[in-house]
């Protein structure tokens, strides 16, 4: 079921951001306090070394990146600590930048209800992920939220994703997701998109062919081994917009006082080769 | 793959409770401010009521309960303070008692470990559920501790859970699941479960026959309508131990000042119901 009428407000802020910046390029903010280097205010307790390089890394990437993804187990692992730090590296993200929990939760009723609340309403982000295991009772709670994105797991770029998959057979899982996913956006009041691995580029050429519209959250270039310029040919269409995310290789590209210069550099340079364009 | 190697660790331990219990009741922690009367901790901060109601609840339960089951996102919608009462709470469940991360995660490599490290070593859970979408990568960080439990999700009790089950095909994915969790069980440290719905007895007792010999947790009894007797003789055997949890209907048997009476006499009533024995 596609849609004839215009864009939802998701999507059209996506692909305004994606006009200002020129990049389809999403920045994931997984701070790791063994990565981060000793000079990000040092001796300082967890919560505030954890916003001091997130916001060192968004003030260098801000106007080369569309999104931010924040994987939320990033900040969990840290308890309470970690929770303040995604608070407010989230109010640390500049206006107009797209904003996603990388949640993957799964849950029904009260239980997605709240989250819901917790993301969209008590934080101020614009998408999260989500597991589609338990069916559409887990998305639709999310997806009451007009002006947001649900971003439902489809065919993701780990070794084990085919274990359930069944993508020898004439209907492997994921095609389904993808299918159903239509109807959802068509149904629903959020967008729906789509997470699909960069590394497995047929599933992602098929999932686009069955999902020409909508936004897909691309994980696995850079340390995964996606290759940047392949994954934009084979996903985006002029309907379909991408978003292709890089954490480790921007986050960690110098682990060295310099971090955040080495951030702005390989974030312009992914941004360029996904548009395939020199960097400017 | 069946072993015959004696139990695991968690299987032992939940196996000792459940004696010394006479019971196979889970009590579900999952407090809503909205609905705590106003006399727990009367005009306290977040985290001191949700902490205060749970602490009440507890000591009313923990002679008639196997084990309390947390669903983390009651607490995460609270932020930093819901965290605080998450930890506070664990602290506060008598040892003996399982305790279950209900986190329905579902995330790969340094993510998962994180969580892991969370639930399992920063606090004391001795089990968590996720879900299976993304395979065996999402298991491995969690099983690879020796004496703790991972339960999947397998068949859930919700509506919509039939929306990728496949469920009048020869190849139902919950039935994949259930089969692939008893090589789990094999492979890894940790006990692995499975999470299967109250509300199907065909379904529960389907799972039962793929997967002899692990521990089943069953939501769906109670406010959601499954049958307590029916789900235990569907699911319990010899070897396959079984929790049952009940939620809402221990939390608001009473939403007055007596709520900590109420529950505790809901909790005796379901576990005798569970056992059919008398109310003793």
């Amino acid at each position: 079921v596609q849609s004839t009428s215009s864009p939802k407000a998701f999507v059209e802020r996506l692909l305004s951001r994606q006009r200002i910046t020129s990049s389809c390029l999403c920045v994931g903010l997984d701070p790791d306090l063994d990565l981060v280097p000793d000079n990000v205010a040092r001796g300082a307790d967890v919560e505030t070394r954890l916003v001091a390089f997130n916001a060192a890394v968004i003030e260098a990437t801000a106007d080369v990146a569309c999104a931010f993804k924040l994987n939320l187990a990033f900040y969990e692992r840290y308890g309470a600590a970690g929770w303040n730090a995604l608070r407010r590296t989230v109010d640390a993200i500049p206006a107009g930048c797209i904003k996603i929990a990388d949640a993957k939760r799964g849950d029904i009723g009260n239980t997605a209800r709240f989250y819901a609340e917790a993301f969209f309403h008590s934080m101020s982000f614009d998408a999260c992920t989500l597991s589609p295991y338990m069916g559409v009772d887990s998305i639709s709670p999310f997806a009451a939220y007009a002006d947001k994105a649900v971003f439902v797991l489809c065919r993701t770029s780990n070794p084990s994703a085919d274990d359930f998959q069944l993508s020898g057979s004439d209907r492997p899982l994921f095609a389904d997701v993808a299918r159903r996913a239509n109807d959802w956006d068509a149904e629903l009041s959020a967008s729906i998109g789509l997470v699909v691995g960069a590394t497995r580029l047929g599933d992602l050429e098929k999932v686009r062919r069955l999902s020409p519209a909508l936004p897909f959250l691309i994980p696995g270039v850079g340390a995964q081994g996606g290759d940047p310029i392949e994954t934009v040919r084979v996903s985006r269409t002029s309907d379909g917009p991408v978003l292709v995310n890089s954490s480790r290789s921007i986050l960690y590209a110098s682990r060295a006082p310099d971090f955040a210069d080495a951030a702005r550099h390989e974030a312009r340079r992914l941004a360029a080769a996904l548009e395939q364009t020199p960097i400017g």
